[in-house]
């Protein structure tokens, strides 16, 4: 006869497992148990305490859909999902940061120094830079998945009022790593709070907000695919995002343009006479 | 601007907390991350075994009812709602066991030496004891809530063939802290395996069985409730409960009784002629 006690437990737990189970899912399910069972020892659940955190995946489970993955948000909060991101970085690769939700698998094509701002008035932002390896060649052809939000601080599928596929767009790099474009500031906003996620924070006494950022996922044939967010250095959400997202070396800054010194090679050369700002950012793509 | 690392997301996670939360629920939910943080650093989790936990708790979102809880259920199988139960019992009381999933509220009275049998075949069980505090006096009047399965292994709320409050039954103990009364012997049966946590035991070369058991809640005034479950000696799966429920202090044995020698005092009493079993267990409850 097996008595289990709560020092035992989580050898018990390991003592269950067959022999011939896959070891890798013997080390990622064992090692869950027994940090888990280790947390419930050092804090001393209570019934009650276990009952809340049950009934929480419950309500994240009633609320989830396509659209909404309220399971992907605590991982957020929780710093599981930029943990992943992190530890999965290669050293000498820009970092990696957070996909979030609101990525669309089939973005419009973009020419380089084509346009995203279309009918808004906000300032006209520049991006542009380079896909190099880690010895600093470019990546020629380097294909550049990009999105944000848009003025509102809303996606396009979260905005009635925009296209679906307004501020989202699949740019080629070309011949020397280059890509650019033209759009407008994204800028923060806060993560759905109107479910478990948002009474968290709300006892934890966080704010639900992201620094703005531009999305990027950087592909090319024989390098590992690239899945970041580029950060402005002034947004006030840049010491918590509350997804921890934010990396050193995804923080940028916009760049002041005097009127009149908006450059040729641009779908808006010639249409842009006042002030706006630039943004240079370059991607390193390390080796599969 | 705050970089997040690997080495420090527990510490960036710590420093988000409000100065006013709430001290315990900073300790519960800090102590979670950090637990969490360690587990996916240890594993060197990637992005696809993240991707597959994150479905698989979708999946049980999708299938948990108010019948059916893939949650509680999850909990179960890692040993968490054992684990819960094992540091919240108090020293000096009988151990208290998963509550699981099949208990009513409302289970009909049972009179002292009352018959849970009804119109089964299988030989009768008597079950009887006593319900004492430390010391050893008896608790007047203590309720007893009793429940288990069928002779098919199914409980009543699973099985369309048997009344709802078949084999549930509320008895008050008299003034000794006596209960009393017959059933037939409950089965060993299987958790859902249909569900993520289905997938999770098959991976693992775990069987989903739990040895049989009778269900207990006791309670009474001034007392801790005492939420248990009963085990026979020579369960074949007293080794490995897949929930993580067996305790030393709650295994009993049948004990085969003559034929002929069935009491007095019983709902059956005169209608048992051949042999039957007979299990004696206590209750110790501590004081509130
Ligand atoms: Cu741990
Ligand atoms: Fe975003
Ligand atoms: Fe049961």
């Amino acid at each position: 006869m097996r008595n289990v006690t709560p020092d035992n437990i989580t050898e018990v737990f390991q003592s269950y497992f067959s022999q011939d189970t896959d070891p890798r899912f013997r080390e990622v399910i064992g090692c869950l148990a027994k940090h888990l069972h280790a947390f419930t020892r050092e804090v001393g659940l209570t019934h009650d305490e276990w009952r809340k955190g049950l009934e929480a995946l419950e309500w994240a489970g009633r609320i989830t859909t396509p659209e909404r993955n309220e399971f992907v948000l605590l991982s957020d909060v929780m710093g599981l999902s930029s943990l992943v991101d992190m530890i999965n970085s290669r050293p000498g690769a820009t970092s990696s940061s957070v996909l979030g939700p609101f990525h669309v698998s089939d973005a419009p094509p973009l020419e380089i120094g084509g346009d995203m701002r279309g009918d808004f008035e906000e300032e006209v932002l520049l991006v542009e830079g380079h896909v190099r390896d880690p010895e600093g060649n470019p990546v020629a052809g380097a294909e550049i998945d990009i999105w944000q939000t848009a003025p509102n601080g809303l996606y396009s599928s979260q905005d009635p009022d925009q296209d679906i596929m307004s501020f989202h767009g699949l740019m080629t790099a070309d011949e020397n790593g280059r890509y650019a474009f033209t759009t407008v500031r994204p800028v923060s906003y806060t993560v759905p709070t109107d479910g478990p996620v948002g009474d968290i924070l709300k006892a934890a006494g966080r704010h639900p907000w992201r620094p703005s950022h531009l999305h990027f996922i950087v592909k090319a044939k024989g390098f590992r695919d690239l899945v970041t967010e580029v950060f402005p250095a002034d947004d006030p959400y840049l010491d918590q995002d509350t997804v921890f997202g934010v990396r050193e070396d995804l923080v940028m800054t916009y760049v002041p343009q005097p009127a009149g010194s908006f450059p040729e090679g641009f779908a808006l050369s010639g249409k842009v006479d006042g002030p706006y700002a630039r943004v240079d950012f370059d991607f390193t793509l390390v080796r599969d």
